[in-house]
This record gives C-alpha cells, structure tokens and sequence, in this order.
C-alpha cells in the first residue's frame, strides 16, 4: 500500500511543504489527504491521524512517522535507499547540521513573515523587525556556504536532496515578501521555484485560494 | 584525534546535555569545552567555533556539526556504529519521531520551565501556564506510549539511545520544578538520572555553582 502523507493548507502549511516536496521531487508514489489548518474537519480528524495533533504526518505501513524531520529521515531509510543525504560524509554532516539549525531555529523569520504561496510581493511593503533580518541574513549566509562547498549543481549540496526541501519554505517566504537577496540567494530560489515538484505545489495552493473565494465576499 | 564538543553551561545549557550524555553513555571519548553562555569568553570565542553562533557545536576531522539533532545524528553514524536509534524500524521511527517533535516543540515547556541543574523544588512553589502544562502531559502521553511499546528495559526504547539524549533535560526540569508525574514518568526519569554520565554532568553543573558562588555575594 503507498504511504498517506496528512498535510495541511498547501497556502500555508510550511512544515507539510518539506516531506511533501522530497516524495514528489524524488518520484515516491504516495496518496495526500489535505486537512485546512484551524478547519472544523482538522479538529475532528487530526486526532485519527497524528499523535501529536499536528500535520504532517505520514503513515505507512502501520507506522506513524510525525514531524517533518522524522517523515524525511524515514523517507531516506525506506523510499531512497539513502540519496535523501549527500553521499559524501563532510556534505553529509553540512546538510544535516542545516537541516537541523533549520527545524529548530529561525523563529522570528517563521513567525513574522509566514509562508503564503499565494501571496505577490507588489501588493505592498511588508515590515519585520532586526531580528528577522537577521534570520534573513544568517540563512543567506548558510547557503552561501553550502552553495560553495558544493560548487556543481543548482542546489545546497548539489543535486536536489533533504536539505533543500527543508529550505524550501524559506525561498517561497523570501519571494513572497520581496526580501533583497544576494545573488546566491537569488539563483538558488529560482532554482526551487523551477522544480515541477515545487510548481504541482503551488499549483494546488492556487486551486485552494480559488475555492475559497467561491465562500469569500473578498474573493467576489 | 578526539572529537572536541563545545557546550554551553552543565547548568543551564539543556540543548548542550543531550550530544554530550549521548557520547558519555556510549563512552565514547571526547574533548569538551565549556563556554558560559551570556559571558564576554562566549561572546569573543563563540564565532571562532560556531557557524550559527551557537552550542552545542562538535569539532571532527576537519568537520563542524552544529545543532544538537545533527551532532547525535552524526555520532550515530561515525562513533556508534548506529547503535544510537533501535535496530527495529517500527520503533526507529518512533524514537526519530518523538525525537523531533522535542527538537522543533515543547516551547512553552522550555521557556517557562528552563533547565536549571541546581534548582531544588523544596525551595519553593513554581507556577507555569495552561500552555506549559499542555506540553507537560503530552511529554507524558508520548513517555507512555513509548515505554508501552518498548517493554522491556528503562528507557524510552528499552535501552539507552538517542531519544533519551533528546529527553534528559525534560527529566532535569520535571525533577527541579516538582512537576507531577505518572508512574511512567517517575520512574523514567529515576533511570535518567541514575545513569553514570548524567551524575558525571550533574557533578560538573554543582562544581560550576561552587565556582561562580566564590564571586558572588549571594553565595558567601
């Protein structure tokens, strides 16, 4: 049986993004079930699907594997004979050392400029503090640093792996609130952007946003 | 040569406690170095050691692994042979699961409740929130269903692993604030803290009071 993947709003859900992107980019055959964050249907179902009553979460096999870090790691172990992770142990150790500064850290960034697929940066100036900046500042830093270890390739470490989808949140924010990048930082999310992973995902946050506005005066 | 770990206080520093129990637990022979988190040392020396500016960090061959998931991820695989996750996949994936939900959760746990090694809960009432609350049971609702499945053994999968590393600073909190606890819990936390490495560190954080009190009013 394919794994199931509970994930929450594709406009909004920055954690679902990550194992949802590795599967997709990496061909792994899986079904979704979309549960919309803060939605009568979430509060009655999450608990049926996820012990920590937070998305996402995947099942597999009677397994339950929540929070992003563990579905990738599994994922890496079970659907990717290992190619998640940089084969090389000095790659190795960078992506999982981003990785993890990444699942643990960047609060201001993550709170104060929220991931919104849908959302176009010519509508307006947006505003965050010093201290998002220097999220801002420090993640172009790490992708400086990892972009030039890696030299070839469009990515972290090269070729497409966990490290990006990690990331990937993160580039959809930069663009979605204009944030000046550095050329790295720039070449680097278009690079996300162009993955037909990434595009079927915005795809399905369009189709949300236009089903929405179907019960929304303001999408009238 | 051996690895050289930098860590915040044995007092305070609870993301500093988890790399470093792992590596004492499964004797693996390290180089350590404290640096106190807040004085002008850290404040000068910190960079020299820390991408992100941050402890807990391990130094190996030439490699630098910041973040504590990335370090004991890393030590699983270079000195452990992976003897740090259970060999079983059904309870990998749980351990790695309810490793992560520590790494990227708990916040109200860890900020109203900060890990304070010398904090006897005879020296007063302590007061925390709904929401630090919450984080308390669902600790307990994952140590139970843990301990449930893994059976035998005292610790969160039976042996000694990396999900005990990533939950020992919560056994200290649970400890130090008098928090009520299940039978589960209690006698979790008695076998974290009869381990041999954590009255290593717990002997190390006593010493760093004694040090500090010579200079402190307080402490005549």
């Amino acid at each position: 049986m394919q794994p199931l993947l509970v994930i929450g709003n594709k406009n909004y859900s920055s954690w679902s993004l990550r194992p949802w992107l590795l599967l997709k980019a990496f061909g792994v055959p899986f079904e979704e079930r979309r549960l919309a964050l803060g939605s009568e249907e979430f509060r009655r179902e999450i608990a049926r699907f996820s012990p920590s009553g937070r998305v996402p979460v995947l099942h597999h096999q009677g397994r339950v594997i929540w929070d992003s870090l563990a579905i990738v790691e599994y994922a890496n172990e079970v659907f990717l004979d290992g190619r998640g992770w940089p084969t090389d142990l000095d790659a190795r150790a960078l992506a999982r050392s981003a990785s993890a500064e990444m699942h643990s850290g960047f609060t201001d960034l993550r709170t104060q400029l929220p991931m919104n697929c849908g959302r176009d940066p010519s509508t307006g100036v947006y505003r965050w503090d010093a201290n998002a900046q220097r999220d801002i500042d420090r993640v172009q830093q790490l992708w400086r640093e990892l972009r030039g270890r890696a030299g070839s390739g469009e990515f972290l470490c090269g070729a497409f792996g966990i490290v990006d989808a990690m990331f990937a949140p993160v580039a959809v924010r930069f663009r979605g609130y204009g944030v000046a990048l550095d050329d790295t930082a720039r070449a680097y999310c278009d690079a996300v952007e162009a993955l037909p992973a990434m595009r079927e995902w915005r795809e399905g946050a369009a189709e949300e946003s236009e089903r929405l506005a179907k019960y929304d005066n303001v999408g009238q």
